[in-house]
């Protein structure tokens, strides 16, 4: 049994303090030994109006155990305060901004360098994950703004702007922190030790044995990256591959790889939406395209697959997930992924239901993409010099707190990573076990 | 990779032809070789009445490849007519009793000896469960005549008749055909070799591997049949075991077991709801009671489920399943299990998100549950002789359409069978793989 949270890369999201700020005795902890230190804060009576205001916000975030530092020197932190992470905001104009809409303003103010985080960022965000869950007093409130945001259509024109807003900012900036694949998605790690590299290839390799494939065997990929699992199925499983795509970026280098590798002949990469897949497949597969598709949107993909596979084949799909319905971090959905929607398990069914698909298998593996995403952000932070060439600073920590924040979700539940095997309801040319999964 | 469908225990369903019919050339078939006879039925023009309206159901049901032969000795047979069995209506009265309400009244009229099935019993339920997935026509009736059929609500004291009505009904009856474990749920078949006694064991261990009992862990199982899978989980993995049931007998017969093998001290059997459960433990586990809980009940359950595993600890729901919501054949709720339902996916995540359970594993074991059937069938077979007494002719006709129409059920995907695993969202301590459950 492996305990993931065991498994940090805590140096890369240490030290994010910035040189303009005074040294203090926190500078010289170990956060990641999660070490809590007491300390007083500012008696209640004593709080300005500002300090008082932000100690309501706490509370309504379920007070997490964080220390607050304002710009006049006032520190607030909650009552019985053991804190792991000190928050030092810059100015009033910063504070009343995250007052008024916190999971947004948080964020922002921190990539803009309005707010400075001394201790692990990731902890922060898991103490923040932890408390949010809240009463039902927070979760109402929480709710009706998050529901007033209505996020971008994934029509067929709002969904190439969405895809193109993440997917399209550079092939060259994405290698600098993916890795060798270029899988941009949850990894697979078979044992602790596994590295980036070597935990994304025995993920395609889990993916192709899920599904069973064969030499021979067409096979159809509902939204396919850099091209990479495409390639490896080719590769590695003998069969013929048509995978699809929006991003131009991708698709470019998609085909240049393949090409470069003599493959063109056996992986067709087609810059299209998911929704103009046509002919019959032995194999359908989609790895992190469902998150962009929207729940609306489901019947049709399930409209695809079923003419896709006809009566028999197999399918795969791998998402971002929740336990239950909810929208997805409104900053993430602003700054990062617009248009993007984790599901449910039960919403996935809105997918198979139509079609009477039997779902075979689902697995959980939301510790493997905690693990991908603290392998993904210490390359980062590595790279973060290349970075802030290529953009400024101001992106360097939006993406730090993208990649942080995402950790954050994974581990403490508050995000799912569900693989969905799934066949024809008559197709009974399946495996009575999963044993051939895990055969050496 | 093994096809269930070819491992039928075809013997065991074949010659219920009874002596008062005249032989006739189908009786020296080999049914279970999938060998059709063409032959020609009457010609449309010359149908009686009762003849065309047979037809006409014929064609509701999508016209099964099966032939009719009347009291008058005229022969119904689909356009076309390759048959793979042969059905003897005795009457008039039979007839229209089936034409008014085809799906209780077919199985009905075979316990009685009123209709008479030559070929392989299961094979024939298998065409009328292809044939019946239907067209729109078909299925917009069959729902709305469906859902005017209220189920027995399983309130505490439905629950008591409604278990009581299937499984007070003498152990000694059910020690027939269950084999030496007396589980009587899907098994598990690591190879096509596997017996049911191996089979039922494996499916056991796979359930405590799947939640990862450790020694000095506390379990409670709601729903545990005649015992045999809290003995297996005190005796091999060394956990402590609570566990409740509503049949009087089953739980008598548990206690006894338990006590001849000096493990009254480790396995308490409850006579009491899954609604009273109270205290706190390590796994919850209910392996083929969900069927007869019902969906508007879920919630409650997931209740339960909640106060008993608190933060911690993992849990695991077996249960038959379908791929969309349908109810039950009407026949197998009102002769077998009053107030059963088996749940889609989407419908068993009723218990889960309200309380933020993640799931971390569903398997889907519906071949499994075939081949149970089938060793099942084939014992009972062997035993008719004895249930005849203990019962009468009627009861035998009864069990068999309900082991044989399962089988079918479970083949063409009419019928799924889940096993979920899952745990609380905060649940770290969970494997990061499923390496283990096949670990040698």
């Amino acid at each position: 049994m492996v305990n993931a949270s065991n498994q940090s890369v805590k140096s890369a999201v240490q030290s994010q303090r910035p040189a303009g700020l005074p040294p203090d005795d926190f500078a010289g902890n170990e956060p990641s030994s999660r070490e809590r230190t007491e300390r007083p804060s500012q008696p209640a009576g004593a709080r300005s109006v500002e300090g008082r205001l932000l100690a309501r916000l706490l509370e309504y975030f379920g007070n997490p155990p964080l220390e607050f530092v304002l710009w006049t020197g006032e520190r607030i932190a909650p009552p019985g305060s053991v804190t792991v992470a000190r928050v030092r905001i810059s100015s009033r104009a910063t504070l009343l901004g995250i007052l008024a809409d916190p999971q947004v303003r948080f964020p922002d103010a921190y990539s803009e360098g309005r707010l400075e985080i001394e201790g692990d960022l990731v902890q922060l965000l898991e103490t923040i994950y932890h408390g949010g869950r809240g009463g039902p007093r927070a979760s109402a409130v929480r709710l009706l703004i998050e529901r007033l945001r209505r996020p971008r259509a994934n029509s067929l024109t709002g969904s190439r702007e969405n895809i193109h807003h993440h997917y399209d900012i550079g092939n060259e900036f994405y290698s600098l922190w993916l890795g060798q694949t270029m899988a941009y998605t949850c990894a697979y790690y078979p044992t602790p030790a596994t590295t980036l590299d070597e935990a994304q290839t025995a993920k395609m390799d889990h993916v192709c044995r899920k599904l069973r494939l064969r030499a021979g065997e067409s096979v159809v990929e509902a939204g396919c990256g850099w091209g990479t699992l495409a390639l490896h199925m080719a590769r590695h499983y003998g069969v013929k591959v048509r995978a699809f795509n929006i991003s131009h970026e991708q698709v470019a280098y998609a085909r240049s790889r393949a090409k470069s590798l003599g493959m063109a002949s056996q992986v067709e990469y087609v810059e299209d939406d998911y929704r103009n897949i046509s002919g019959r497949y032995d194999a359908f597969v989609s790895v992190g395209m469902l998150e962009h598709v929207g729940v609306e949107n489901y019947p049709q993909l399930g409209d695809v697959i079923a003419r896709t596979l006809g009566t028999s084949g197999r399918g795969l799909i791998h998402s971002i997930g929740r336990n239950r319905p909810a929208p997805l971090q409104p900053w993430i959905v602003k700054r990062i992924f617009p248009g993007a929607y984790p599901p449910s398990l039960a919403e996935m069914m809105r997918i198979f239901e139509p079609h009477d698909f039997s779902v075979l298998d689902v697995e959980n593996l939301r510790l493997h993409y905690a693990q991908t995403l603290r392998h993904w952000l210490a390359l980062f932070e590595a790279a973060s010099g290349s970075v802030r060439e290529m953009f400024d600073e101001k992106f360097v920590r939006m993406w730090r707190m993208y990649l942080a924040g995402s950790i954050a979700g994974f581990t403490t539940g508050a995000l799912q990573l569900f693989q969905v095997v799934f066949a024809p309801r008559d197709n009974n040319d399946v495996p009575m076990t999963r044993e051939h999964l895990y055969a050496r």
